[in-house]
């Protein structure tokens, strides 16, 4: 009997969740909303719910699945199993969820931070497959990270590894995030903070084709942005330029701290990848920013893409973590 | 017989070793000026010089040495065993460092970088010891840092890894390091930029008892600047306590990247350390500039403090090293 793996992510919006071979190959991709709203007794009702269509689709049984691993956002404390108090889950506060989930589903069951989940499943399966070593950037509401160095996730001491979003990169006078910090790399290139740079700009009087739609009521989001700097709008492209500079600052400072082989961009503000000119603009000005700032050796050699499993990654990268806690069981 | 494990470390100024057994106690601990600028030749020689005497002082064979580890500053390519072209070891350009060494003393030798090196004896039998992972910074005429995380080394893809002088701490018309690089933490926190800022002051019109050394056409040095401050000097107080909060922004940077169990302040810039008043003030700076912008979590929870090896970290890490590739070599 091959093992299985079985990965579960559950985000704030839905759940999703598949069974993986050793190989990495998806078996079953599974979605359903998680109404986190319901709070935590109907969220593992619906966790369970979403693992158990996982094992059917698969076509497997439960006795295959010789490990789970499930991917949450946090606050949490990883070795304990808990979430403390994940502001996307709100009300799930001091759960022992990793235990609950293990005596439901029958199957052992480890925890992970969903950004550390999603980044494991790049280096496992993902446009950083091969690789020694990988900073992963998840770019959202927030700004989310997962590194992994040589097999390890830095998952740090208290569960507050990766937490990239908030290094700072301005110590004076520097911008104040949704923490509450000042200074920190969300405060500057976070979904939130390209909304506030634009209405700043606009109360400034920089005319901007966005100024209609605020006259209008209407919500200046990231996507009317990056449609207005697309249509040659002046201060839309600078916001999202800048944006990417200030990626590119975040970045040189974990290539002095990390040095990964490679560092990917995921996440809902990646502006179409590849697949768009502004997307492609925005990633080189990113790697533009990183030339002139760090070290000549790791400017030159490090990878610097977007993300290739969108969003699969966190429940591919969960299996990946169940995985690598069933291989570290075995030979301990 | 048990096996011993050779450490040496190369400074620009003096080379170190020592003869360590598997549980890090030290048999023997040796010093030479290196005489960089003699030439790599003659340095090489100076290298084998340093460890006939660590070998003979600990009354041991050589066959007992099992591994060497080699510990040199950077610029270098560790898996290669090259340096490339070190700043503190001028003409030392493109030299197969580890080959030669090797082949001198005839035992299996490894290459790390210094900084690497000093974390890792600080982890092995230093005031790390027993922790998961740890952050060490080695402040002096630039800062050094190296990073542990669960007895992985994070030298970095390129060799680059820890380089923590050069995170970025303010993006917008930061100060300028030694590299060339703009708004780095060692442009803000090193023994230099500390004589700097105070040279900055002066010309400002800050009054100061340095004022006098300056007009006498003595040179300012961080020792002098540390004995004005004891001596109640205003000016020197707030430059060594500027330094401490510059530190205290980048040990957050680290904690929310890494989250150590531990973070350690080496190198001659520690002020006499716990042992004097102006030493506890300056560490409980940096200490309150982490409660202050970190999370909560690992602001409560990490431990921030002096190391403890003082200048044998780096032989004693370096003979650390060693056992590593020993151990790993008899599992693979």
């Amino acid at each position: 009997m091959t093992p299985l793996f079985l990965g579960i992510d559950v985000g704030g919006t839905n759940i999703k969740s598949g069974v993986l071979d050793q190989k990495g190959s998806s078996l079953s991709n599974v979605s359903l909303p998680t109404e986190a709203e319901n709070g935590p007794e109907k969220g593992i009702e619906r966790i369970c719910e979403v693992a158990g269509k996982a094992v059917l689709e698969a076509g497997c049984q439960w006795d295959e699945v010789v490990q789970v691993g499930l991917a949450t956002p946090g606050t949490m404390d990883i070795p304990a199993g808990m979430l403390l108090n994940p502001p996307n889950l709100p009300g799930w506060i001091n759960l022992p969820i990793r235990d609950i989930v293990q005596e439901k589903l029958g199957r052992p069951t480890i925890l992970q931070n969903d950004a550390n989940a999603a980044a494991y499943g790049e280096y496992w399966v993902g446009e950083a497959r091969g690789k020694n070593s990988l900073v992963m950037w998840t770019l959202g509401t927030g700004i989310g990270c997962g590194i992994i160095v040589e097999d390890t996730i830095v998952q740090g001491e208290h569960s507050h590894g990766s937490e990239c979003g908030h290094i700072i990169v301005e110590m004076e006078g520097g911008r104040q995030c949704n923490t509450g910090q000042f200074g920190t790399l969300e405060a500057y290139a976070s979904a939130k903070s390209i909304v506030k740079r634009c209405h700043e700009a606009m109360a400034n009087g920089r005319r901007t084709t966005l100024s209609e739609l605020s006259n209008k009521d209407e919500k200046i989001t990231p996507l009317l942005i990056a449609q207005a700097a697309e249509a040659g709008d002046e201060l839309a492209e600078e916001l999202i330029m800048d944006t990417a500079k200030y990626l590119g600052v975040g970045t040189t400072t974990l290539m002095h701290t990390i040095n990964p082989a490679i560092v990917l961009f995921g996440g809902a503000m990646t502006f179409g990848r590849n697949d768009t000119e502004l997307g492609r603009r925005f990633i080189e000005r990113i790697r533009q920013e990183v030339r002139e700032r760090a070290f000549p050796v790791p400017a030159e050699k490090t990878i610097i893409e977007y993300a290739s499993l969108g969003g699969d990654a966190g429940y591919i990268g969960a299996a990946g973590c169940a995985k690598l806690a069933y291989e570290k069981s075995r030979t301990t």
